[in-house]
């Protein structure tokens, strides 16, 4: 795919190609690509983060299989490529949240922690020796003021909040059927179930097993990170199902 | 485009070429002229910064794509190029206005912080195991004297001071379009039309979207940074198309 | 087996492969491949963990072959691949162990444990100068709150929580192997069946040397690390010797 | 222009080729030759320096095109070469002032600033991961006995002190040209003729734009450092034309 | 030997082949083949290592030939391979068993012993800017509990147990001949022998000159490491002598 | 000159070649070579260091091209090479001068300093990372007991004493005319015109301008450093004029 | 004389070959070869040391050629090889001997002070970034106890203890000589001689000029180190002459 001319600038993060791309970067979203997919929606009454669980054989635990993960009281992390580098990032997180809960005793943002991220992020690729995050994350979460947020961080070290998003393989995809589908003034409930929509267009048969799925939810009412547990995806899934047989 | 003398001498930032070129320095120019546009109009009653976001997708929230970014009360910066570096230098420039104010009890000077800002870039250019930042900034602000004062960083770290400037992609035509409709005795409402009026010649139909413009002011009365509402853009917008249709 | 594609981008844990792959880690994958096999079986009241000693001379001392480690009163974990690499993971998780230990006044927990330790792992995998570790590590206990816990490492740094696992050489037979025979009502007494019979599917004759055989148990009732000495060993593989005559 | 051999020894600063040369502090000469000649002048009653700023659009405030820089009271240094270079040296020169009125109380001496700043320039030219500075600076000022003093430090690091000198591009020609009128006995008025007139010698129509021009004088009257404003360099041009017609 | 694809890995301890193997500590083990052969013996009532000192030159002290290292009171370590190399783990064992001792207020165990040295070897082979040690060490001595225990280190930082072994050059015969010879009722004087044969069988004529051979015995009557002297040595060999006649 | 085995071995201070030698430390005395020539004459009364400075241009003050530096009230060094190395190792001899005085509260002895500067010149000659001193000095003074002495440093770290000596360009010539020329008996009036001799011999006319050529002198009577001024070098140069007339 | 092969593994110290060797070492040992020899024959009550200088010009102090040095009041070393390597080692030997004194209140053990030099020769061989030292010790002296020892160290680090030995250029054919001569029953005197008559042997003529010829000798009796004069020199070559004769 890439002739000589790209080989030359592409094994190390502090060197620009002559016309200004850093390969590194750009070869850590192909291993995002690797991953499956991950979905965040935005709604009016809170924030949806959704993932399948690539469940690689009957005896591993699927809820080990992490994909979603929680932040803080008030913010979740869904993560798509790399798993140990996303919990780096999680980790990360985590520390920065409770530093912020230290020194001004309230929950840190949700920009301001996707831009703390994001800043760690933009450090592994400027100097040599270290290779950038393989992995893209959305970051969820409903702000002190009520506001749900959503945050998106790829290995550049860029931050853009999205109304909904989808991070991983087969991302143009499912961003092109986001945007077909997505409405802002859907609830929450319509939220979760855009969510599982938009994961099963990543399937080969279109289909989410509910025991494999993983959905997390912060609300502006609560402001607490809640998971939902597999009857609650199920049944949000039987819907689905049903007003899909309506269209 | 280069050939094998080149590729001698363009991998790392601490080497010159035989001929005294750093072309990582000028490889990191690349990186900035594939972002788009940012303009800098100073006028005679303060400092207009605009820049056109690129909208990827309806469904990013517009105002997370930041090309202009609040420094200090007093002076604000646009930028141009790879978004994450030019975050790094934000958060540097932003330390550096606390730590005058703290040190000296006023606000710092706007090219005083461009060149606290300039030398940082520089020490990027000197030695190995890093890049140089991909990213150009224009600094505008006004002086504590109420002198308004714009400023432009590239990376190999020199400042420079301009009446207006355009930087990123277009940067040549753009800056041709400034040298030939700048007034010195503009106001900054004209400031604000000729800006937005440079950033259209870099769009394809030469109109700007008002939903994807910003502009940020910094006047000499309030000296104040202070970003225009998208009416106001559109009502600026709007005077133009008048104002064209009159020549 | 790899082109000189692969070779421009494996000789170091900095840098991604332009297909986002990091192959330096996928070798260590390799280095694990060329040990014996271990086994974990997490059975409701207690957790199983075995291993086969690959004896290179009469005149070793077996039990000096370590497979499997005591990390705390309550957890264990049997290894496979790089020995050397192995004693440094268990060096640091007995450490996280004793620091759990004195900071919380509690025996760690079996999943902080494991994610401890591949984060350790992950760190070997982003910057340049050091290789990744080439061991896999199935980490196998009772939590404090009595249910018994089965994770494994890779040299990626991913952690996944299994009911039961192979690691090590013939990996995919014995998984394959578990998945078929693998019961969850299984009480610990089958569970050490299982892992020997699993690991007599990697012998050449099927057969486990009941001297080479290594088993330990972490049981629900007495959270405590136990040692099958060779004769219980011999007991449980006569048994099934029985129990397959019947089949 | 360089063969095989070169290359070999030309890529690091810790390096001499086998005839003893050092190819990176040759290359940075080259870098000082791309940019415009500066001019030092040491009279009787003073030292003279000067420099023909090179504006590259009328947007560009010409006075920040910076070529001649306060170090101290009595010290002034004039820069050819890497912009951004210059400004490191030039901050550095600062710091060495202060520390030395700090430190005994009165002016540091221009030799001692000299060497102080060619010391500093000398070790990025022994040690690898880092490339030599591309600047040259003629360093002017009176000695707080009243001597006026004029030193030149280029990228190896080597100090020499001039009663006249050119640096940047075209220095041969101005050079010669310096050596042809340079007279011992010089008034400082003489003094910035001469170098205006030297300055000119470069230009493509031997004409300088007072605007553009930059005069920097240090006396041994006040011994301050004292920048002319624009109609004092015309009016020195002006008569720099009739004396030329006069010829 | 080897071919391209091998020494595209070979040259460095951080990284693995495509095969996940670590070369460099492969080629450490070749160093080890290239000194002469230490034997170690344990039996019922002690520990012996004994060694062939290759003299190089009737001037050379023959004692001043180091195989055999007192570490302890109780423990006594036989090397082969790099001198230089072992020397360093030597010191390193003695500063563990006096940190044993201030610490614990009692003499360290062999295995500990064994296990600090090995951990100390393994990271010699995960870091760059290193080689591993070009050494294997016999470590004999008696426990505090009174039972002989004899381990082996090797270039990976592996240790095991042995009741007896040979380690240097031709390994794998003398390895063959002990566990031909090894009994594991033998006394002290019994092993004296065995080890002084096994030294025997790597020599071209099958004979041990007393003076250059070397015995180092820790028993479990005084716990104390002990040379024999030559007349003790050559009384054994002569016994040996007989013995052999009279199969 | 060098062919590819050669190139294989001369990239760096911290490696060998196959027959032992360090080619950076070679290609240093190269670029000794690249300078004029210094001079070092002993006599009974005294110790002469002259040196002809290379002007480059009428408007360079000569007494700034520095060859002879004084590094205490007794000792002075002459250098010849790379003049900004030389800088370095003349502020290292000064220091080490002051740090003895305070220490032991009496001058240095001339052997200590020339042993101080070696060993600190070795130590760039044996880590990678630095490329070694390209300068040779030659070290006179008066040793506290009044003993006059003359030490040579080379880019090896070599310490050697002599009667008289020459480093720099065409060494081998001048050291052949020192040899024929100089007399142990001398007092410190025929070294001076000795040494000025020599250095007349590396000139092309064989002959020295008074106000080119730099005398240093430390006598046994005062044991303080003397500059001669032009007028005492034109009056030696006379005398030699006159002398060789006589021949 | 290397081949391909070779030059793959020669370049770094932290680096074995395919077939176990450090080809730096082997390296450093041909830097040796490129010196003078020196000479040490240990007698029962003194050790010997002598050297050749090479004397390059009749202006160079001989004396000032060091390769026999002081290092304690009953401590000599004599060198081979690399001059200024030398001079770091000896260095180093002499502030151990300081520390030895200051910590246990006596002199340093010869062995001791051997091992201690050895083992930090040895760091240079295992980390990249450094070469070896290129230089060989014999290390001689009388131990508190009275008893006379010789010590010789090489660039592995390696330490042997000999009764006469010889280093440096030409070692196969001196080591031979000393061989043939040597008897454990020399006294000093004899020892001198031989030491004398060794170092003849490298010479093209077999003869020894007393004046280059270097003699340091430590006594049983006084436990000082002390230099031969010239005389003394020239009686014992004189003997040796008679003594040659009547042969």
């Amino acid at each position: 795919m890439q002739d000589q001319n790209q080989q030359a600038y592409d094994r190390g993060t502090s060197i620009f190609s002559p016309d200004g791309r850093l390969y590194q970067v750009e070869y850590a979203r192909e291993a995002i690509k690797r991953g499956t997919a991950s979905v965040g929606v935005r709604t009016a009454d809170g924030v949806v983060l959704a993932a399948d669980r690539q469940v690689r054989s009957p005896l591993v635990e699927e809820q080990s299989i992490e994909k979603l993960h929680r932040v803080d009281d008030h913010i979740a992390v869904a993560s798509a490529g790399h798993v140990a580098d996303a919990r780096q990032l999680v980790d990360f997180a985590r520390e920065q949240a409770q530093v912020n809960k230290l020194r001004y005793d309230e929950p840190i943002g949700v920009e301001s922690l996707a831009k703390e991220v994001t800043d760690y992020i933009q450090r592994y690729t400027q100097s040599g020796g270290v290779r950038p995050f393989g992995v893209a994350l959305a970051i969820g979460g409903v702000d002190p003021d009520g506001t749900p947020k959503l945050f998106e961080t790829d290995p550049s070290g860029t931050p853009y909040e999205w109304k909904a998003t989808a991070i991983g393989g087969n991302r143009e995809a499912l961003q092109g059927f986001l945007e077909d589908e997505y409405r802002a003034e859907m609830d929450l409930d319509s939220g979760i179930s855009l969510a599982l929509e938009t994961i099963a267009q990543g399937e080969d048969d279109e289909a989410v097993d509910p025991a494999a799925a993983e959905v997390t939810v912060v609300d502006t009412e609560t402001h607490r990170v809640r998971s939902l547990d597999p009857e609650e995806i199920a049944s949000h899934l039987d819907e689905l199902d049903g007003g899909e047989a309506d269209e």
